[in-house]
């Protein structure tokens, strides 16, 4: 590739982020292809069963594995499926992505609506600190691998009220990135269980960040960017905490800022 | 809302960016379901019967029409629907997150051959220099209103190769909002009729991004960050010129890199 710079131009070998489809099945059958950054498939897998609603428990997955044929190296492999145990996927989630709308027309708080008929608000007691807010941006910075030599990578990081990393992981796409954070914790036996948790990621907060989190059962949301006024809504409805443009020591706290600590910089 | 800066906090009241989502049908029959910023909805839906290959013309499309009960506002109305003339959905595109993997499996390469299998390469002739495309972030960047306001939107214009605007339109999506240009671009006669074409996009440009362009016979892809391998494979393979990176005066050309003119700037 050319690297132009004003008027110069040379040729430089830059690593490119790897984007490549996934077909994701459930018992052999279709459910959905993502465009992703390969790596962590299972994790994708399992946080994807997560917020989907699909499972709640990990007991509830069963084997995750690429369907590939005898001649496929394993680095081919973008057809991948998850067994479940016990639990059947609703008829409607095979479409998932057209949305029943009600009678009235689909909207933001229908939307909202449906959700709170599958999920409870998410509880919690603990205050979580404003330093420990602003420092997540450098942490899930610094635990990027790919972002560094290509630029091109989201990241998505769980976080306990201390502000220590549970998982950061990486993916072209945020919500891939959120996912595969999620199912790590998921298979690690800390999410759904350990609480509160706080979800960081890079660029915006929109509503279906929120909504994974909240099927995650974590308690703050926070995002290097802004927020959309349905991520809003639905954080203020669930009880979570939502903080956007979250960098150089500062915040905007959307939702829940009476949950907010606004402790001194011990710097 | 609570805006912290180190540790002063105080109550302000931004604006934030409204995302509601959209049922497109066609022909009454629901197609899709996207999270989008209201605005230029039938834009979005003409641009994106294009981009997914469904018309290739104007006149293919009928009429683009809110379906909503007497007793609903307007603004309130989220279900659209667009009728078509002479063409008709193939029954693969009803489930479109499920695209067909090939029996060696899905994978990037694939995938690129189903496009090919679809539709031509673009051709043209006339380089586009690079102060031409160095000068275009600032111009979508100038040309965003909700933007300034929330910094919660990306966005997507289609220039000439005089660096002229034709169409700038904003979504909480990159996809919606290069959808909306397109679209314009298509109810306004300049697209997929007058040539070549640039895209800029706010963001990164990703397999979906270039794919957009291709359909929409664009023959320059440029964006603000990064680009996917998967994106430069499907660049080079269909004749675009793609550059990422592009801000501040720098660009990096992944493909098609004869056809830029390495100008001097003239300020």
């Amino acid at each position: 590739m050319l690297q132009v710079r004003g008027a110069e131009a040379r040729e430089v070998d830059d690593a490119l982020v790897v984007e490549e489809p996934l077909e994701i099945r459930i018992c052999g059958r279709a459910f959905s292809v993502t465009m992703r950054t390969p790596g962590q498939d299972d994790d994708l897998v399992r946080g994807l069963l997560l917020t989907e609603g699909i499972v709640r428990l990990k007991s509830e997955i069963g084997a995750i594995q690429y369907c590939r044929s005898a001649d496929m190296e394993e680095d081919e492999a973008n057809t991948i499926n998850a067994q479940l145990v016990g639990v059947e996927v609703a008829e409607r989630m095979w479409q998932r992505n057209l949305m029943a709308g009600s009678s009235c027309g689909l909207c933001g708080k229908a939307t909202i609506e449906a959700l709170a008929a599958q999920i409870e608000p998410v509880t919690w007691d603990t205050p979580v600190t404003r330093t420990v807010l602003a420092g997540l941006p450098e942490k899930l910075h610094g635990a990027q691998a790919v972002f560094e030599r290509t630029g091109g990578l989201h990241a998505a990081g769980v976080f306990d009220f201390a502000g220590q990393a549970l998982a950061i992981c990486e993916d072209i796409g945020r919500h891939n990135a959120t996912d595969k954070a999620i199912g790590r914790g998921l298979e690690e036996g800390w999410i759904a269980a350990r609480e509160p948790l706080i979800l960081m990621v890079s660029g915006r907060a929109s509503f279906e960040i929120v909504q994974k989190a909240l099927m995650a059962r974590i308690s703050v949301v926070a995002a290097v960017s802004a927020a959309s006024h349905l991520a809003v809504e639905l954080a203020r409805e669930n009880n979570i905490l939502l903080a956007g443009f979250v960098r150089q020591g500062s915040l905007t706290v959307y939702s829940g800022q009476k949950r907010m600590l606004l402790d001194q910089t011990s710097k």
